[in-house]
């Protein structure tokens, strides 16, 4: 399935300010690049660059003080995902099979803090016969109990924020599940991207589990099609792949995001989801 | 219905301490002290005093260094209480309507969070019909989602702990009680006192909720009998009605609490749980 | 001294609500109202009380849905208050010896966590030579470390979160104040009132400790005068004193404070601060 | 400097449990083990294993319901460090110019909630002329506010916690000292190691903050020698590295851990730290 996305950030800059993106899609074996273009307006030296042992694609730039300036981001991309019966999935992996580099997302981590959500989420969740039936129920817990406001949360949200305020926005939903995955020793890790039909029109972020095998999508916020999404990263939680950071005093003035299928005959995948699910790999 | 109580609270003191503690049976229309008696072993002078509009009876000493101590309180109580029917229950009074000495239970206190509560009281209680549902759904769901264990909290556990540890003692579920009947705008306060047949023996903690008019009982430990208590005092929350505060380096060194029946044809109340209500005043 | 305060509040109000206020100037023996009016556009019934045991005078109006109204009051108030000498302020009063209407406000409350803060209100004052030295070096200390700003807190903000943000409003510095004070067995109180030359216009906040028998005054904003108060109320913290609560939806639309001498030979206190103390007692 | 380290741990584990060690020396350019042995007693299959893009040596095993069992682990290091006079440390890399693996060291992370603590660490340290200054001070603003004392924090005590309450064990004083640094933009990990003539003897938490293009080494606890250390591992905070996870129902029954020089002439780099500053790379 291809789309087309596009991005568009503008930023007044109070002082001399360093910044970091992260908004150019992901380049895997199941999601191919076929034209992109990064341009800043006016013209500032960026560059590229990954780290080592991870895919996420970093852009960087210095920008002096009193400079307005805009980053547009245009690509076409090729997405493939794979469709799981829930028969597959009802496997467990055993955490000392499970393959090492995946051992990292069962840690906390700075916004989605299981260590202290042990007895709740066994407490709400412990009793369901597998791990896909779990992070099936924790997505639609949060998606019943958590409710979409912006404006209340910032950037220093973390999943027991949410679990005791019950707002919030996508980053938000996405910590809290991936908390409390972990919590019942569900690999899950932060999945940010591109969304086909956001509405409010955004960057989105959602959040994938390790289940069977296969790292699967859940979107506890339900605003997004689940086959509709381009992936810029994945990461432990938002404070590894935030869209922008910058070192400095800033204000964003303006932002538009986009995310469209090339072809016509895009068919959203939706009403199997109960029997059915995805992974972006 | 008489009971006897007993309470005896040994300590080691390591620093000159100011003690006050609250540990007497309270004495209320409801409630008559027939005979009571407090000891301290070695004699050391104390002052019983009350606050004004309180009828919290505080005893305060000044201990010195490197003394050993006992406190020892016997009392016989004849306690009364109230039952109500459901159908009593279900109206409400508007908060304009409220007796004004009832309004600060609606406020939040130090142990009792509810300010920040309310989209979780809300979104998990506001659909029930009216206050007693919600206070009794409250009840019941803290029994079923907090773990009773000793050990794990201390003084400063509040409400909002809770919620995410889901573990704690009395005074942890009764907080937790307390703060989410206050996020619903119900006032609801702390309950301290002598519980019968209590396991493990120790002073008890539950809370009352205004509900039609009346201060109704709750113990979400479901610890102990409904109609088996001895008033200490009532509070906001921990905070105020502490059975022993001291200022100074102190260690407990033995505690042995006691409350029974006089007459020997005690009925427990407990099967009618569902209907019916009580209310020690 | 004489004052005129002025305080207009504007409401839009979206459900029915009911309304409490805390607006009026207290009165007792170091206070006297020698006249005042409160006014409600369009008129709506409201209903003056105070709660048994306290001077905190309460104005509660139930208001329909849809409607915009506006509360006006105006008074003018004879305030006196004592100058200390430092040298008066050195003796300390045990805590046995203290009255016992004094002793709640060592406890820790909604937004004072004192018992939360002992090692570091210990590490951070305990050395200093008695409980003037100490309050003062407290209020100093919140004055350089805390930045004043505006939208940052709300009405859940409590100190230890003002202690890591190091940002607030007078709220936030009083309640600050008033936790380390109680965390070093000072009792302090929250104190809110109308303020001569306040900017921005608002209700002010400050609070009082007790020491050596005085309630004394203390601004860790330094915003106002320290001779310039008219008092409105004390109370643990502002969830037992807020200027406004409501239960409903609401937006405030308008709000305009006023409080000038009545005589234009207002003197203020200042210069003295640093070894003198007032009490508005 | 040639040391030889050992530790010995022992379980009992009441469930099937997974087992997740980071116990060994760590291999580097500046740290060769010479010699090592790790055996499990009685004999458990364990696997060793690396991270991609990790130098951390992981150790995993499955151990059954029942069983006690003991890892020794035994090795003889020879570790280089470089010390660097002040001068060099006072030049800044911008972070335009940070080697980019670097760069997610000045991200929050679970137990270091640098976010929150901008407005404070810039308080509090933000007025020194250069970073190795700010670290510095960093260092001892903990050492001296920050009490060592065992069973009072867990594995969930993060900086923020460790700020209010002033009390905590070597790894909380490192989580801190991380916090502030990356509250301040500089690039701070977590160090832990074997520590010569630690007491109590235990694993050892120290810190490195990335200055003048060095990873530099403090020891906020002031317990360790600062030449005397076998590193076994960096990461973000203990999140990442810590000594022993596991997924199951598990007692630690006995702990010894021990490092040593191997010759006799070692001598403590200490007098010269005011102007020097030691480097494990």
């Amino acid at each position: 399935m291809k789309f087309k996305v596009y991005s568009e950030l503008s930023y007044e800059v109070f002082s001399p300010t360093t910044f970091i993106f992260n908004i150019q899609a992901a380049k895997s074996a199941s999601q191919k690049v076929i034209s992109e273009t990064l341009i800043v307006t006016p013209f500032i030296k960026f560059e590229e660059f990954t780290l080592k042992n991870s895919d996420t694609r970093f852009v960087k730039m210095e920008v002096e003080q009193g400079v307005f300036f805009t980053v547009i981001y245009e690509a076409e991309v090729e997405v493939s995902y794979t469709v799981y019966d829930e028969k597959v999935l009802l496997k467990s992996i055993p955490i000392i099979n499970l393959d090492h580099e995946v051992l990292p997302f069962i840690s906390p981590s700075r916004h989605c803090e299981s260590d202290k959500l042990l007895e709740l989420a066994t407490n709400e969740f412990g009793y369901l016969p597998n791990e896909y039936a779990k992070a099936k129920a924790i997505n639609e817990w949060i998606f019943n109990t958590v409710e979409y406001k912006t404006g209340v949360t910032n950037s220093s949200t973390s999943a027991c924020d949410t679990l005791l305020d019950r707002v919030g926005v996508c980053k938000d939903f996405a910590h809290l599940g991936i908390a409390l995955c972990r919590a019942l020793d569900i690999p899950a890790r932060y999945f940010t991207g591109y969304a086909h039909n956001l509405n409010p029109p955004d960057f989105h972020a959602c959040f994938e589990a390790y289940i069977g095998g296969q790292w699967l999508f859940f979107d506890p916020t339900k605003l997004a099609v689940a086959n509709g999404l381009v992936k810029i990263a994945n990461g432990k939680d938002a404070s590894e792949v935030a869209v922008a950071s910058y070192f400095g005093d800033v204000t964003c003035t303006f932002m538009k995001i986009d995310c469209n299928p090339v072809v016509s005959d895009f068919i959203p995948f939706n009403s199997e989801l109960d029997t059915k699910a995805i992974s972006y790999e």
